[in-house]
């Protein structure tokens, strides 16, 4: 199996930190290739950003999605996931989507916590938009700035911890998602400090790909995700004009 | 007032339909500035065009939005509204939603209908976005291709209007909004056939551009529309930029 | 356009006020009549006395509503408003309805600030009769007596002020409605010590009654807000009777 | 027991019908006292003439519930049902209401089918207000109009028999509800040609009367059913006049 | 009346504490079946020991239904009530289920109040369940353990108190419902110092178990709890074996 | 990897069929367990009938449950599953749960389609306990009896292949899922036949199960799904018995 991890912020860093964690978590003869968007945003934070992240994010999978079997949208709120799995010929699914749906087995209420307050409303519309929010016990986001996004999880890692603690405590979680790619690896390390299931979203996102790879789902031809009807568009690159042209 | 109105579509008819309704429903003194997308779709009809569309109409308001009172998303399921919201110092609409509004207060329950099937699920999720599913009847597209988006209206009068009566018949729509903008100004035209109020979009959208231009509220400094926190960003135009910036 | 605000409290002093702030927000042109409930109570705040009140309401519009454009139920939680819809031949909006559905266009969840508990109930039954609980952060009420419903929001106004803050800052408001006709222009004077935007109720009613007047809606003959069928009632006013017997 | 049968209808033939169908279904010992509105309209069906209904019940129990154990609204969509729980030291309960509690005990979804199709809003509204839309199944109306309301039961009788059946297979209803106080009785007539249970309004009413008279709660003191604080009002007759001043 | 009162909890003494609140809360001439789970925990806590409670809830109602009029599955959160409903000829409700929809009557919202927080996700799946999260305030157990199930209504009596008053100050409800069997009776004990009504699980289920007897609905032979196909079962005791059997 | 497929249904011909479709769409090196209640029903398709199965359930996975890593409950609206998910230290997913997540990941909304009426509400409560009501397109059911459950898949193929064309064209569907374990295998074969991805609930439950053991997450001590209080129980074989005691 191949699968595509597209990451829709420009930071090469947080890529190769996706990538790293994607591989740990593959099965054995599972192929990953990571790929960084060309511009915008170091780490998208906010609804304004994920806009230039959606586009980026097409733009990546139309030049790199060719051969692969499943393609993974790699940042947290998912920016793009939709018209991804209406354009191209291959799943796609969504970092926070694969997340929650693994949560989802573990526990009846998920908390989101991540490291920077500027995330909440984005991943909440992340959430209803996903049809979720019954099974939201929280979002919680840790305060303050932080110095560097590449050592964030470990600048914050007490932090977070606590904010574990408070989604259980305070608002009954029964599963906690570390939110946002910048923590991808994270949950491995604090799971025995937090008295319920962490969920990693970059291992949930790669096992969830390959189930997908694994079923092999056919491309729907009816259905709000069928392939849309070839369209002219302008301003665009190559390989996603071709998308659209379906050329 | 000054009121923008941004089309992310690339077609420059459609923008010109847009602002002949838009003056003709404006108040005196009210300048209407509509502008077009330098690049995408002629007329954005699922997720995947309107990703697309989103970005484009940041830029728009990037470029256009200095010394206008609000602006509008002139299309249908409002491309970027959310983070064009928290991006500029002026408030911004989005063509559905005002008409949604505004629909809310002539009925209990509302159906949009519009003139090719590939735009239910975007307008449905648009909908969604703005919790307002309860006071949904129905979405009704009219089957079929159509020849020219210039004169869609004209070509496909007669299948809307019977699109409006099986709203109100089979659906219980008390009130029906005309969807898309290349549908603007068909509503006064086909009023008299329909037994309930109908709604256009663009003259629903331009009142209540008024509405806001009126009451000046001022910019968030605190809540989800906050200005967010200044961002470098690469790969887009200046203007575009300088607002992540807060150059 | 001529827009009739019907206040249906018994207090002249509270209908002054609306016509007031009705009027420093209308159009240039715009005509304000303001009419106050013959009986009743000074100012309705729980469900029994909106009982009183909707009646009054349909009372009011149907003995002044002739030769307006639009009608206004001028009391918060709009007593009536759905059977005035129903039965008077012009557009009937009411005062939460309108602000409401004004500050869903500026943010994502709306706060309801008021001067006295009695009003939560009520005030919650409209929020969910509008099917607008999603977008719903919180009814915040000030606690305690008030000397004098005329000088409501002076007297209070610092716990007003007070319960803004909160309101973004512990329920994560966007945007804040003030509520309640005895309040009206007090959003005005308060906005700069709020950091999001405020909404006058009176100001957002006169404002969105003009966007119906400007868009002529027809009434409908069809839907659940079609003119209902005659009916002989007794023991009603003579305008109201004709209304009931589309005398 | 005393049970007092408000009907905010002003007709004395269908309150008749209701205190003989409440005295049937009633306990031995409990007695029944039933009484009529002394204007508004002969049997509401819609929004506007519930206004009147709402103000009527608040007369009537204010005048007649001195000595009653429990009162009953006793038209389907309990006007002033909400009103009269704040005002009243007695328990009042809606007829809608017994009847659709009293539903869920044998069904997870019910239908109400009615005789006149104006009254389809008005029921919906008062299933929504009761947090019960997720238990509706459907409201059917049967088309067309009657001669008299004190025979509409046999007039229509095959046809609401039809609507039941069309409940049950279309709509996937477990139990039937009666709607509609000219409807009382109506029931037991045709329980053997429903597959499913029938509920009749004033019956449940009748007897979820009895049940809260057993109970004997307590009136509220604190919550949004507490007595409301003594309130001047003009225009109303002496005892609901003495009701909101806590004579 | 005959009403069987099964309580699939293994503790005879719950059983008899159940009967005798049962039998003074019943009108003259009722009488009362109570009978005992054979097998199982000695009070349910959990989801888990929901699954053995229910199928001794079956086992009850197949050896001991016959001859009554209406079966209660006297367990707080009902377990197998749906199961039960199909299956048996007579009316089955549960206690849960009873108090909830009596208190629906009595209040906008109801507070859920219980000795033990095991039971709040087994409670809240029962809320859930029945369609009514609208109507919960909030559930809310004691901490800590407790000696003795037969005593802990007095044991925990000041503690229960004390949740009640935090329901109707803290979480704005209108009513309490006292849960779990061990604590039936209580609610008479301390209503006067609850400031809301207070509803009496076991008193709720007699009382609306004489509702349904008395209406005598049929056994629905189409819809959700239609009468099932017969099905071979193996491992169950003889009476159940031939309710499954329809022998 | 060693995987639990526990079917609470007494059929050891649909085991086998689990265990063959489990074992096909596997990962190399993954073991599958398969297992059959020892007494209930051949296949369950009621609400009383999953009362049996629960606890069967409960029962398999305490016998063999031991050194496995993840359990599936193999029948389609999983029978007990939040009780074991307590109960056990390890992981448990039910077949339904699963289908419904993978198919989340496939499209916006899914239907279930399958062999028998009966199972229609039994799916339905499935589905809103899992809180994806949103996410539902439909529930479609083959009507009409059938000779052999082990063949069903094939006498009803056609007709099943029809419903799930049903689903996409009548009620939007974007991908299917085939419902109840005697189906287990049958969306290969028809896959190439439906417009939309088809998903097996056998295969998604395997994969799924892959998911969790990979990524290991720990059992919950605190939460909704925390491991229970140990309880002294009666009645029940002695491997449950000690799960429950916690020996």
């Amino acid at each position: 199996m191949r699968i595509l991890f597209a990451n829709p912020n420009s930071s090469v860093s947080v890529t190769d930190r996706i990538a790293a964690v994607a591989r740990a978590a593959a099965s054995p003869g599972t192929e990953v290739v990571a790929v960084t968007a060309p511009y915008g945003v170091p780490y998208i934070a906010t609804r304004a950003e994920a806009v230039i992240g959606a586009r980026a994010a097409l733009e990546l999978l139309a030049e790199h999605g060719s051969g692969c079997d499943v393609a993974v949208i790699a940042a947290f709120a998912d920016p793009g996931v939709g018209g991804a799995r209406e354009l191209f010929p291959f799943p796609v699914i969504g970092m926070a989507e694969a997340a929650m749906l693994t949560a989802c087995m573990l526990g009846r209420r998920f908390s989101i916590v991540t490291f920077a307050t500027a995330m909440e409303p984005w991943y909440r519309e992340c959430v209803d938009d996903n049809g979720l929010s019954q099974r939201l016990a929280s979002i919680r986001c840790v305060p303050g700035g932080f110095r560097d996004i590449n050592t964030v999880q470990e600048e914050k890692g007490e932090e977070l911890v606590a904010a574990c603690h408070d989604a259980v405590t305070r608002d009954n979680a029964d599963v906690v998602i570390l939110g946002g790619a910048p923590l991808a690896g994270l949950a491995g390390a604090i799971a025995h400090r937090v008295p319920v299931p962490v969920v990693d979203g970059v291992a949930a996102a790669m096992r969830q790909a390959e189930v997908l790879a694994a079923l092999r789902p056919r491309k729907a031809t009816a259905g709000t995700f069928r392939t849309p009807d070839a369209k002219p568009i302008s301003g665009v690159p190559e390989p996603l004009r071709k998308a659209f042209m379906r050329d």
